[in-house]
Order: structure tokens, then C-alpha cells, then sequence
């Protein structure tokens, strides 16, 4: 199947396989009004990307909202690529026994001294596109 | 200068250099309400980033609306890596004299047949970040 611009539509199947074989994203949400963007560490897990975020950075204005997450690899001279768009909720994982769990994904993460928060999108819209 | 993560702050004019080094950037913007991130061909002209959409793509919700612009370059161990993003206004160019010469920019095409659009988004606020 084909978008109105010639890109191949990607099942979800195919979505959740890419990010699966992913470790760095780039989180969308609003903060102050204005649309932001920054890159992040993520690990999917089920149908849910787990991103590792150090205290203090700004993405943590994302909780409890609606976010877009992408990922994508694209040649220069548009010849191969694709990308993979989610929309969905944030939420802070802060018990316990799921951060345990959480933990153990595999999430990389430079040392920075300081307490890491674990935020979970839910992958409630999930598109994906390729250069056919 | 370090953010609040450790990361190194890029000055506007490293931020300038990285964006007229690239040739695919993401655009972020907001379609029903909902936040979209869409990969995109781009150049940078001046102080403005010149994307390139064909008629009949969802990035031309974008026009007449502030967004945000994001290119990064990031290693999966978080070994070394960049990232700039950008917020500001676009607008659709479609006055021929103006068209002429954003079409002798490098911009990469697929083979589409269809009408292109020039759109230019206004770098208003630019920040960068750089693993130390």
C-alpha cells in the first residue's frame, strides 16, 4: 500500500520490528507553547517505548501529556529510508517493582550523577513509511 | 558551556555550520491537535531552513503555524553525538522570482509528478547541544 506521495505505508507489525532494532529517538511535545524536539535513549518494550531520562532534563515536561515519538534512517540522496511515527501518552513509571524491570532494558545512558526517571509512550497511533 | 545534563551548549553560529552540513532534518508541527514529526529535505539559506514538500504531503499543515526543526547526529553507546533544533515561523514562498532561486538549492527529489512546494522556516529560536 502506497501514501499520496509514493511512500510504502508500513503495517504496525513492521513499525514495532524497526524500533525494536532502534535504541535512539526523538520525543515531540509542547513546552511553554512552543513545539520541542529532543533526541532520547529508548528501549521498546511490548507495545511501549521506554525512554531513560536524567533528572533535570527538559523532556521531563513531557509527563502526562500527549507526545509524538519518530525514528528514522534516510540515505541523503533519498535513494532507501524509512520512518516511524508514534502518538501517545507519557507516563512516569515511579513503582518499585517496575522500575526493577525497567531497569534491565537495555538503555544506555552517560554518567551524570544524578537520579534517572523512566517514562513509558504508549504507542496508540503507530505509522511508519519507506522509500519503496 | 554545559546545560543542565552535562551536555555542551552549541553557539547559534555551530548551530548554523551543523545545519548547512545536512540534507535531512525532522519537522515538527501540529495536525488535529495532535503533535506530527515528519523527516524532511532541507537547506539552509541565510538564516532560514528551505524545506522542499510535494503537493498532497501532510507537511503542508505546517504552513502559516510556528514549528519546531530538528537534525541530529547521535552514536548508539552515546560515545559522542549532536543535535540541533530549531523553532520558528514557516511560510510558504510562491512568488516566482523567490521559487527560482530556492530551486537552485541542493535539495533532493523523488520522482513524484507532482507540483513542489518550498516552504521556509525562520530560525528564530536555534540551540544545540554536543556530548562533551
Amino acid at each position: 500500500m502506497y501514501d499520496s506521495v509514493g511512500l510504502e505505508v508500513l503495517s504496525r507489525q513492521e513499525c514495532l520490528e524497526l524500533l525494536g532494532a532502534s535504541s535512539i529517538g526523538r520525543l515531540v511535545f509542547t513546552d511553554r507553547a512552543l513545539p520541542m524536539v529532543h533526541p532520547v535513549v529508548f528501549a521498546l518494550d511490548g507495545e511501549s517505548v521506554v525512554l531513560r531520562v536524567p533528572e533535570g532534563s527538559a523532556t521531563l515536561v513531557a509527563r502526562d501529556t500527549i507526545v509524538a515519538f519518530e525514528i528514522d534512517e534516510i540515505e541523503k540522496d533519498l535513494s532507501r529510508g524509512w520512518s516511524v511515527m508514534a502518538v501517545g501518552h507519557v507516563t512516569e513509571v515511579d513503582d518499585e517493582a517496575s522500575l526493577e524491570r525497567l531497569r534491565a532494558l537495555p538503555l544506555a545512558s552517560r554518567p551524570h550523577g544524578r537520579v534517572d526517571h523512566y517514562l513509558v509512550v504508549e504507542l496508540e497511533v503507530l505509522t511508519g513509511r519507506r522509500i519503496p
